[in-house]
């Protein structure tokens, strides 16, 4: 049976209590990527987070961030990679904490914003995530752009990656995502998101920007926390791979 | 003809741009409440929400907040009425500029979170918040809790006031907002809340919990901005006080 | 022989690494208090820290803040005793990770700023920091203001405890800290200060600022890391104390 | 008669009252920049600083930052020229608000940390932060690194400026700074120091570190406020230039 891991960003909320989407996200998901106290979150919301995500079932995954609440860890900042080694360590551990006092289990680590961003294209950055997560539990997933120097950084060490491929983006001839900056970057159409998806799983490719048929490797779908119509896209989308026959579960080896 | 207003806090965006959430309800309210950089919100995410209150006619209001972006604004904290004073100024001075850049004018100030709170029971706090407004501009309105003690402080000074109701708050048999802590403090069915928000404009009063008719004073409507259904909502009110013959607009003097 | 311990606040600056006054005032101090990342310090400024004190044989202990870096947690804020525990534990937990992977071993847990003053005098939030203290690790030592509730807190529950005074605050005839706001709160004088130790120490008692002979239990003794003049006087302290004869370690039980 | 500047960041306090050292180094320099609330300072300690500055007549200039309290303004980050145009003058106009609130006037602007970095080897930050200021007030001063793109930028606006050099940084045989990377960036000896500084303004040149003379433009020479010896530093510094009859004062034009 055709499975696929659909992971969220959780424990985002910029002050005390979870956001109120949370809670319900957590109906159609697999895979949480929880805050860790540098972009947002703190040991309460966490907490409570870590404690959703065990009731629903969901694998629970540490998001790791630039040091930077300021600016919710979405800007890019000099940083070197011992500094990244320390940071990512540090805010696993923090999350680790708070998963096993609850009486769970970590099951991977997404690193989060600028830091994923830099990360990926820049094979430093990425040995020093790889490398982090593999001294703190080499048993851990990472997960990571698909194709990016993470997968190469984690491969290299032995370490388990699900390759991540996005529902709202749109791709370049050579399977990259399109720049942002672009006025084509983003698929506001439900449907044509939908069917991207669809693509992904069952034909292991993407159409590009170009009309090109692109292979690529998803194992985990990024679907988005925020926005209007968040919860209304992940309901549909949990509905109509589950219609489809796919099996939505967060990578086991 | 009978008018209300619907306001609603804006660039709460915890990152470098405004929440998708933000545009999609600029349609539906009359007063957006900013963010200025204390709890939430930077030079750029301001100065996009000003452009987008100013290119949809909603009335443009500072949300001066205590500083504390660690806690969203959230936290009561100890403050004096001295560095209140001095905090509620520099948060809308730093408004002020961005709006007269834009070609827009300030309308009003609604004190954010927390500081609303400890300012809507505290009598020398609540004196230091009307007392900063009043100084700053004379001409400007404060927005705060029906029967509060800002409205009185706000009233002593001939400040002028719009009183504030909740449409998803229960109320107590005094008109006071029955604590978060309690479990019957929050209305999540849309249709009870309309109907509380219905009888708010209409009869001047609402129903509380122990079912008795008490008269309440609202002037402006607070809706939220997050949530999964904040849209809806949003959009649902809109319509049914539309149908009702009720004018949706901002305080005018 | 007579011991007393010396303490100090470190691992504060502001930015990525330690302040320059910190590596000095290592050689004149028995205990460091390492901030944890929720009000000043972060990774990398606390493994240089913890390496500091280790090659100067200086006891290391946690120095958990609320959480607010935007007031250097001097600012006294609404925390429930929960939510005390929590924060409380994971700012061990950080700097236990670090002091662990540098090859040496936590000693003790001062907190710090508005939370030292409110667990003083909140016996709930006092046990509740107690609790966190000894739920992690029962032999850790907790530094608390003599006479306060957190040493009453810990002591019920068999934690130890090292009571602390202050080398330049004027005390009140009950034996409590004159309060800040009051024009007497500091002695400025170096040498008055000093006499002031050195009776804490060899007397067990302080003149109130009512000339009164106060008995008070002084087993550490807060050396400030700021100041034009904290490291000549942690030198002069320290040197004095020496010729007194006097040994300066941190509790050994 | 032969005059120089001799400034100093202030304002800087973690918390909410100014660092004790401010009040002492003022009386030994005769510029001012203020932190304005995005790396450091809030309405308060700005307010305090103000007042400290217009009391012992020294000119005060705003210090604007990144916004990046959590790292205190020190670590570059990604940054367009036009977000970098609006926090200049949001901060600017930030300090303006409370120095004419005290009855001063704003001298001049020296931009903080990684900004200034970034500012004074990017050209079109460099012109962003000049047009920031120029556009504000044409009367400013912009203090910036001798020969660097901020003092091109200025120049071609028309806007004044002030060249700065440091007492403790060595040079290279270009005129630029040794890499703080490097082993022999700092100056340690306070002798030396001395020399340097008194080179940079008698002879308008510096030694470099390869033992050449190279010519150097010096108007306004950075003291530090931190550090154990800063005030010890600060007054000897002011003492020897007394002394050879070198007038301490901010520009004027």
């Amino acid at each position: 049976m055709t499975a696929i891991d659909l992971n969220c960003d959780m424990g985002e909320a910029p002050g005390v209590e979870p956001l109120p989407n949370d809670a319900i996200l957590m109906n159609y998901i697999s895979s949480a990527n929880i805050a860790c106290g540098f972009h947002a979150g703190g040991p309460e919301v966490m907490r409570q987070t870590v404690n959703l995500a065990l009731s629903r079932g969901v694998a629970i995954g540490a998001h790791p961030s630039l040091p930077d609440r300021e600016n919710f860890g979405r800007r890019e900042m000099a940083i070197s990679p011992a500094e990244t080694y320390g940071i990512v360590q540090q805010q696993i551990k923090t999350l680790q904490g708070i998963v096993q006092a609850a009486g769970g289990a970590l099951h991977h680590v997404k690193p989060h914003g600028a830091l994923y961003n830099m990360a990926a294209r820049d094979a430093a950055l990425a040995a020093a995530v790889a490398q982090a997560v593999y001294d703190f539990n080499g048993q851990l997933v990472l997960y990571a752009l698909a194709g990016s120097h993470m997968i190469t950084a984690a491969a290299r060490l032995g370490l388990r990656t699900a390759s991540e491929a996005f529902a709202d983006r749109t791709y370049q001839d050579d399977g990259s995502l399109t720049p942002r900056a672009a006025g084509n970057a983003l698929i506001t159409d439900a449907r044509q998101s939908l069917n991207q998806v669809l693509k992904m799983i069952t034909h292991k490719s993407v159409i590009s920007v170009n009309h090109r048929i692109v292979p690529l490797t998803a194992e985990t779908i990024c679907l988005h926390s925020d926005g209007a119509h968040a919860v209304e896209f992940a309901q549909l989308i949990n509905q109509r791979l589950t219609d489809e026959g796919i099996a939505i579960k967060s990578p086991v080896f």
